[in-house]
């Protein structure tokens, strides 16, 4: 059998009964350690385990799949997940190739940040489709996801942005040449996420394009959701870009029409007392600093 | 301390190491018993934890939020709630009640559907906005979900639909005469849903209006998700209307645009053997039996 666990999104006593007496079980258990992490890492695990892991980077899921399926249909192997197994990233192929091999999985839930966001008063049915904000690079900058918080702006609702992560990247330079050498893993935070926006947004003002949102508009960052030091905070997209909200993972929303107890939830993390105070509406229901 | 505690979708299992132990060490602990179930009841959990569970309907929370809050300044509450604490229905108000009263809160977060949708190897970041389907009766038939999965497939989005549960409610009869007799709890199943969906369809086709589905549009049901025995079916919104998915929960999905991955891992679920091979593209990725 093939257990693919989510391991929430907080710590070590952030799985479930159910998926730590499966790790326990398991002939062998892997960690996917590229697409989310936890605020601990490897070590933490092993020791609340009591057993080794076995860390699994992008390159081995997507090429040695085989390897952690091997031997997955007489013996039990566990797949470990920060968040949940079908979360911002999928995991739908190491279940495609297990039943093609004839295994069987299961699948062990827990909470992603795309429903752990609602605890910053937001509701879960005013989002819309969610984007993910990349990197910038001095040559590539990518508006694409802008043009996503507009339809769904249009539509009144709320956006997640998930924040770009760069584990294990190669720079072009040892790309090109070969060279396994690895760059510092990158975590994009709430305050990048939102100079990348202002950015977009006085572009779209010089060509004299609609906006969608401004440096006025009410968003909320979020850091290591359900951890003990997680910060929310709530202010306009400019107070969010100068805002420290410390180590990673981060989020960001773009609110979308804001009903008056969602209001209330988000005044709980407002950046400065003032700040969401006298908004002023610009419709029925959708508000600015 | 007020804790907000999820217990995911399964059975006594599913809470977390964490959610566990802060069960233990709480004055009281509230089972919220009206927006979703378990498929194991307030006996095994009382059995599991090892201690007595207060059942809390909406009236409870609603009207006697400060019976539910007494003394969680100085000793500890927990309030349980099937899936996360912010899942389909918010809990803001008690929290912001909790606020008021001066007293702390911390939520420990859990699988939603929402995010364990993604089991049936449709892509989350697919998604739109999702809807409730409402039971209809013979005098009130909304179909407001409609024109948001419209939207949705206009976009390309899949859409969840959360199904109606019906707890705890009076007969109109009983309402008036004021009498505290309640009718059976119901659950929308998966066929009820899709029968209401294929009224409206032939409704609109009859006013000549846009289909923005039709009868052969691909559909998944999902009931109990998480549980041992959750059962997944892919096949057109026809199909769906006949087939018996068991005991609640259950949901459902119309898809949008369907990438090649998430065809193959719809495939594994297929109703027939036959009924998502030979799909038509009405362009390119939106597909139709």
């Amino acid at each position: 059998m093939l257990y693919l666990i989510g391991l929430g999104l907080g710590d070590t006593k952030d799985i479930t009964i159910k998926g730590l007496e499966i790790v326990k079980k398991c002939t062998r258990v892997y960690l996917e350690a590229y697409t989310s992490i936890l605020t601990v890492g490897k070590d933490a695990l092993e020791e609340f385990y009591g057993r080794e892991l076995i860390l699994a980077d992008r390159d081995m899921v997507e090429q040695e799949a085989d390897e952690i399926l091997k031997g997955a249909d007489v013996s039990d192997v566990a797949f470990l997940v920060v968040g949940d197994p079908f979360g911002a990233t999928t995991h739908s192929d190491l279940v495609l190739r297990a039943v093609n091999a004839g295994i069987q999985y299961r699948v062990v839930h827990n909470a992603s940040i795309m429903n752990a966001v609602g605890c910053c008063g937001l509701q879960l049915y005013n989002f819309g489709e969610m984007v993910s904000i990349v990197f910038w690079t001095d040559t590539w900058k990518p508006e694409s996801f802008y043009d996503k918080i507009q339809r769904n702006r249009e539509n009144g609702m709320h956006t997640l942005c998930l924040l770009d992560i760069k584990v294990k990247e190669q720079s072009m330079e040892n790309l090109l040449r070969g060279r396994k050498i690895y760059e510092p893993p990158r975590y994009m935070s709430v305050s990048q996420a939102a100079e990348q926006l202002l950015e977009i947004v006085q572009n779209r003002r010089e060509r004299k394009e609609d906006l969608a949102f401004t440096e006025d508009t009410v968003c909320v960052g979020l850091a290591r959701v359900g951890a003990e030091d997680q910060a929310i905070r709530a202010g306009t997209l400019r107070q969010l870009a100068s805002c420290d909200l410390g180590g990673p993972l981060h989020s960001l929303i773009v609110t979308g029409h804001l009903h008056p107890l969602e209001l209330d939830m988000l005044r709980l993390f407002a950046i400065e007392s003032t700040a969401l105070r006298d908004l002023k509406m610009l419709d029925s229901s959708t508000y600015t600093s």
